[in-house]
C-alpha cells in the first residue's frame, strides 16, 4: 500500500499565508483501475499565482501547484512506467491519475526526452511559467525590433524569461526587482540592457533617465506603485500585458493608485491573461524554448528547496521575493 | 474696439477646483490681419476632461475648451461672417482664430448648416462628447448585438449616448449613474434596459441579479469602486472602453481598488483612448450621429447655464453629477 504525503487547505488565506492555513497529512492510496497510473513527484512548484487561486478552491482540497513526476506504476499504454509526467496534481508526493486534465483546463503531459536538461525545467522555463512568458508577450504584446519593455517582477520565473525572448527579438530590455543581487544577474547573466531596484530608486525618475522618450510595453508581474511609475512613463499607445498583480494578492482589498487616468491620458491599452488560454498551443512554447536553451539564448536559474515538508516555506519565501528565477521544491 | 471677457487660470486645480483658481478678466482685441476672423461665442462647453486637462497648461493661459461662435468680422474666405463655427477657443467670449487647429490638434469647424436643431449640438451630441461616444464604443469595444454593457458616468453627455448606440446596435445596456431621477431619463426616454444608483444600490449584487453570467462590455467614465464592482462582475474576455475616470480627478494621487488581479483574473482588456484619436474622422461621427438624431433614434438632453460669467459654476456643478445628459454655458 503507498502512502502519499500532501497538503490541504485548512484555512483559505488572509493577508500574508500562515502555516497553520495548510496541513500536511498522509493518506493510504487504493490500489490502481484500468486506465490510472501511480506518479511519484519529483520536483514541485511554487509560484505567486497559488496565492490567490487557493482561495477559490473549497477547505480540505489538496494545495494546487503543478509537478514533476514518474510514472511508478501503470495500468495505462499512453502512461507507461519509467516515464515523467508534468501535472497540476497539487502538493503531495504520490498521485492517481487516468491522464486527464485537472482544475482550469490544465493537461498531464508526458514528458518527451529532454536529453541533458534537468527535468524540473518542465515546471519551470519549459512549463507553466515559460508558457505565460512567451505568449503572455508574444501575443499580447506583438512586440516589434527596437521596441523599449518594461518589465516588473523581473527577476522571476516570467520576467526573467520574457526579458530574454525580449532580448532575442531586438527590443531594449529594462528589468525592475528588489535587490542589487537580483540586477546583477539580469544585466550580467541574461543581458537585460537596465535595471532598476524598486526598493532603492525612484522608479520614474530612473526611467525618464534611460527612456526619455518612454517606453512602448510594459509587462507587470506586480501592479501597485511600481505598475503606476512604469504606465506614467510610456509613450502615448503603449501596450501592456497584465501576468500578475503580486503586490495585491496578500490583501483582501487590495488598494493602489488609480490607474485609468493614465490608461486615458495616454490611450494605453492592457491586457489580463492567463497561460491555460493557450494549452492548446503549449507544445510551440514548449519546443521554441527549448531550442533557444540549446541555443544558449535562454538561460534560466532555479531557487531549490529540498524536501517536501518545506513546500510552505518556499511558497513564502518566494512570495517575499527570495527566490531568483524559478522556485522549485525538490522531493 | 472689441472687449473681449475671458477666464485665465491664475492656479492649477489641488483637490475640488476652487473660485479663485480662475480669474475672469477682459482684453482689447487688435483688428484682424489677413486670414484671420473673429468669432463671437454663443454655447461653451463644460466638460469632465477639463479638470485635469487643465493642470497641464501654463498659468495664465484661457481656461481650456470647445464652444460654439458666431463668425462676426472676417478677413478669411473660409470662414465667412455670419457663419458657425465649433472650435476649441477656450473660455472665452471673442476670439480672433486663423482657422488653424489648436492645442491637441483639435480643429476649427466650420458647421454645415443645421436645420432646426440648436447650434449647442456642435459641442454635444455631434461634438466632442459624440466623438466620444461614437468611436470609443464602436472602435474600442467592437460589440456585437446580444451582448450586454455597462456604462458608468451614464447619465453623462458621453454615457447617455453611448447607451444609445448600443440599443441601435442591439445590445443590453446597464446603465450606472448617482440618482433615481437621472435613472428614470435612462430607461424610460432613452430606452436603456436597466440602471443602478451607484449610491443607493450594491453594483455588484444589483448587476448578478440583471446579468447573472457577467457584462461582455464595460464603458467607463469614472474608475475607482464602481469600476472595482463592475470589473469583478465580467465575463471571461470582457472588454473595457477608458473614457474617463472622473471619481480621481480631484485627487493629486488618486488612490482606489487594485483592478490588475481581476483584469488577470477575467483575462480583461482595458484600452484607454481619447477623442483626437480619430479627428480625421470626425466628419463620419457628426454625420452617422445627425442621422440617428433625425431618424429619432439618439436623443440628447442638455443642462445649460446662463451666462458667460458662470462658466465655473456650470464647471464644478457638472464635476458633482449636477448635469444630467450635455451641461452647456449660454452665453
Amino acid at each position: 500500500m503507498v502512502k502519499a504525503k500532501k497538503f490541504i487547505l485548512s484555512r483559505h488565506f488572509v493577508g500574508f499565508p500562515q502555516p497553520g492555513d495548510l496541513q500536511l497529512i498522509e493518506e493510504e492510496l487504493r490500489p490502481l483501475k484500468d486506465g490510472e497510473f501511480l506518479a511519484q513527484a519529483l520536483y514541485l512548484s511554487v509560484d505567486p499565482y497559488m496565492r490567490k487561486y487557493a482561495n477559490t478552491i473549497p477547505l480540505q482540497s489538496t494545495m494546487v501547484g503543478t509537478q514533476v513526476a514518474k510514472i511508478v506504476d501503470s495500468k495505462n499504454d499512453k502512461f507507461p512506467v519509467g516515464k515523467f509526467v508534468a501535472a497540476p496534481f497539487g502538493w503531495r508526493t504520490f498521485t492517481i491519475s487516468n491522464g486527464e486534465p485537472a482544475a482550469r483546463g490544465v493537461p498531464v503531459l508526458l514528458l518527451p526526452d529532454m536529453g541533458d536538461l534537468p527535468l524540473s525545467l518542465a515546471i519551470g522555463v519549459l512549463g507553466m511559467p515559460g508558457n505565460s512568458a512567451y505568449f503572455g508577450f508574444l501575443e499580447i504584446l506583438h512586440p516589434q525590433a527596437g521596441e523599449t519593455i518594461a518589465i516588473s517582477g523581473a527577476a522571476g520565473a516570467v520576467g526573467s524569461h520574457v526579458g530574454q525572448i525580449a532580448k532575442i527579438k531586438g527590443l531594449k530590455v529594462i528589468g525592475i526587482a528588489g535587490s542589487d543581487e537580483k540586477g546583477r544577474f539580469l544585466t550580467k547573466d541574461l543581458g537585460f540592457d537596465h535595471f532598476i531596484n524598486y526598493k532603492t530608486e525612484d522608479i520614474s525618475q530612473t526611467l525618464q533617465e534611460i527612456a526619455p522618450e518612454g517606453v512602448d510595453l510594459y509587462f507587470d508581474n506586480v501592479g501597485g506603485e511600481v505598475s503606476d511609475a512604469v504606465l506614467t512613463n510610456m509613450k502615448d499607445f503603449g501596450r501592456v500585458s497584465a501576468c500578475g498583480s503580486i503586490s495585491g494578492y496578500n490583501d483582501a482589498k487590495p488598494q493602489g493608485p488609480l490607474i485609468q487616468p493614465t490608461m486615458v491620458a495616454k490611450q494605453l491599452k492592457m491586457q489580463g491573461f492567463q497561460n491555460v488560454g493557450w494549452r492548446h498551443r503549449w507544445s510551440e512554447s514548449f519546443e521554441q524554448n527549448l531550442e533557444w536553451i540549446k541555443e544558449g539564448k535562454l538561460k534560466y536559474k532555479e531557487t531549490v528547496t529540498e524536501g517536501f515538508e518545506n513546500m510552505f516555506n518556499a511558497f513564502t519565501e518566494m512570495l517575499q521575493g527570495g527566490n531568483t528565477g524559478k522556485a522549485i521544491v525538490k522531493v
